[in-house]
């Protein structure tokens, strides 16, 4: 069924940074519809992005528009944002302004879910292996050093999980996790019922946290989730445990997480987000040697940029037919 | 049903170096049979190990043995070898002795199958999202620096896995690639027909490691697998592929090895084991930077050697009862 009141030619505007070939790709998978291309790209949802004019004209967006050109493009019908984090957009203004205006927000976590999570697993795998330290170790067996190496190593099987923040990576992760016999657990807001494994909500995360051998830090920024963790959170952490955060620096008050690692309880902290990004020379975190840091490219693989068009031309199929939109945020 | 001849009192042999309290519950746990303690424990499988006057009484022994003494041993109808590989012993002459005067040799792979698996996953998930890389990378997000360290990550998720020597580490390790659905062939020298995936055999390899995207070497060290993997297998491989090993260093030509990572086709080699360990200083290997080594710990982990004495306690119960050992290698 196709929307009802669908112009002959669609705009679709964009911003998206790609090589031409894939530009190319999304101006024939469009056809015969219109793509007007932004003169100059957004760089991160997280920053601003300029406002180019021909959004006025587009019916459609994909990519990082500036907030006051989404809002004032008259036209607009569909906004997918070209990342997984909507933090630009993610204000009750915002919303109320789409709403009004029936826009529809997509985004493009598919794109991202798959690498964030082998992200995650590639940090718990590397710390339960030591491989920091164990790649800049040259020792034969049998030597104290090595002794006390191969002790520090941990088996992932067995162990206990906690995931705070429960979306498309994290059902990923889980699944990952399965042949690991791990008992996971995750907090979310809005416990859906349709989660593949225990959910709580973050008023019962304390007994959670302090029985966690990891504890994965997977919330977007909002004003709800602004240093989540902090000087509490961490304190009742189990012995030993490991911090991660793929979610966003914001979450987490550094000074409280700097603190844990130094004096306890944490063993180790594996962060693909901080704030700001990098952190700036001198900062706690990055003197600390059980904190080890990845500089925010948790969602990127060779063809990401390619799967982010092709997702997008998935949804311009479902647009056109009238069908329900995937990654629907808003 | 007991074995027909079994002494009211059996003397256990060790040689396996722990500490007092798991020794002391190897003592208990073989009560009302006796434990007999090496003066001097053997250090690896791979080098000697001391006579011990002992092990000519010992009905049972568990450890790595002199092969002289066990073959001396007169009284012996059980050895169980503490580590995962049985180099020492694996020997025709070896194997027809034992075969003749009736000894029963088992292995401890269970111990460490599942620590030796995680620690290949740690290997493919750090090439994967290049961790060695992203670690020392301190940039904002939209640097080109940044740009080409995510469009070096790579998904695990649908590429190609070789696993060559099939057995229980393999086992594991498919296991736990299962959510990734990659496409998984193991190379075995004779294929049981009980295995998980699809196995070759020897002669068919070429073919599979051309097309391979992880190479992944679990060989033991034997006459047929010495320098299995040299200048003819490693030219094959694909461009871009990753090649592992955790089986032994002697199963790789490593000057074929270091051309393969300099000259291509590799892009980059994780070794836990190398021939000598640890390499002396100058080896080309070590100033590969696309070669990642760990000092053979594997099959390492906090509780490793707590689980070797209760997978031998528990090869004790059966042998009492006249059940099949497990892990019986000969």
């Amino acid at each position: 069924m196709s929307p009802p009141d669908l112009p002959a030619t669609l705009n679709v505007f964009t911003d998206i940074q790609v090589e031409p070939a894939l530009m190319e790709r999304l101006r024939t998978g469009i056809e015969p519809h219109r793509l007007l291309v932004a003169a100059a790209g957004g760089t991160s949802v997280l920053g601003g992005a300029p406002l180019d004019s021909q959004l006025a004209e587009a019916h459609i967006a994909l990519g990082q528009p500036a907030v006051a050109g989404v809002l004032g493009a008259k036209n607009l019908r569909w906004l997918q944002v070209s990342t997984a984090s909507i933090t630009r957009y993610d204000t009750p203004e915002f919303r109320t302004a789409v709403a009004d205006s029936k826009v529809v927000v997509t985004n493009s976590s598919p794109v991202y879910d798959q690498a964030c999570a082998e992200h995650l697993l590639a940090f718990m795998l590397a710390q339960a292996r030591q491989l920091p330290r164990a790649l800049v170790t040259s020792t034969p067996s049998g030597t104290d050093t090595w002794y006390q190496l191969r002790a520090s190593c941990r088996l992932l099987r067995g162990q206990t999980v906690l995931i705070v923040g429960y979306g498309s990576i994290a059902e990923k992760l889980v699944g990952m996790l399965a042949p690991f016999a791990m008992r996971v657990r995750a907090v979310r807001r809005e416990p859906r019922g349709t989660e593949s494994v225990n959910v709580l909500t973050p008023d019962q995360i304390y007994p959670a946290l302090a029985t966690a051998d990891h504890v994965i830090n997977i919330l977007p920024d909002s004003e709800s989730t602004r240093s989540f963790f902090s000087t509490k959170e961490f304190s009742v952490m189990k012995h030993g445990a490991t911090f991660y955060n793929i979610g966003r620096g914001t979450t987490v008050d550094q000074d409280a997480l700097a603190k844990a690692l130094q004096d306890g309880p944490l063993s180790a902290a594996w962060l693909d987000v901080t704030e700001p990004e990098p952190l700036p020379t001198g900062h706690a975190l990055l003197s600390l040697k059980n904190c080890f840091i990845t500089p925010h490219i948790g969602g990127g693989q060779k063809d990401d940029m390619k799967d982010m068009v092709e997702h997008f031309l998935e949804n311009f199929a479902r647009y056109l037919k009238g069908d329900d939109l995937l990654s629907r945020v808003m």
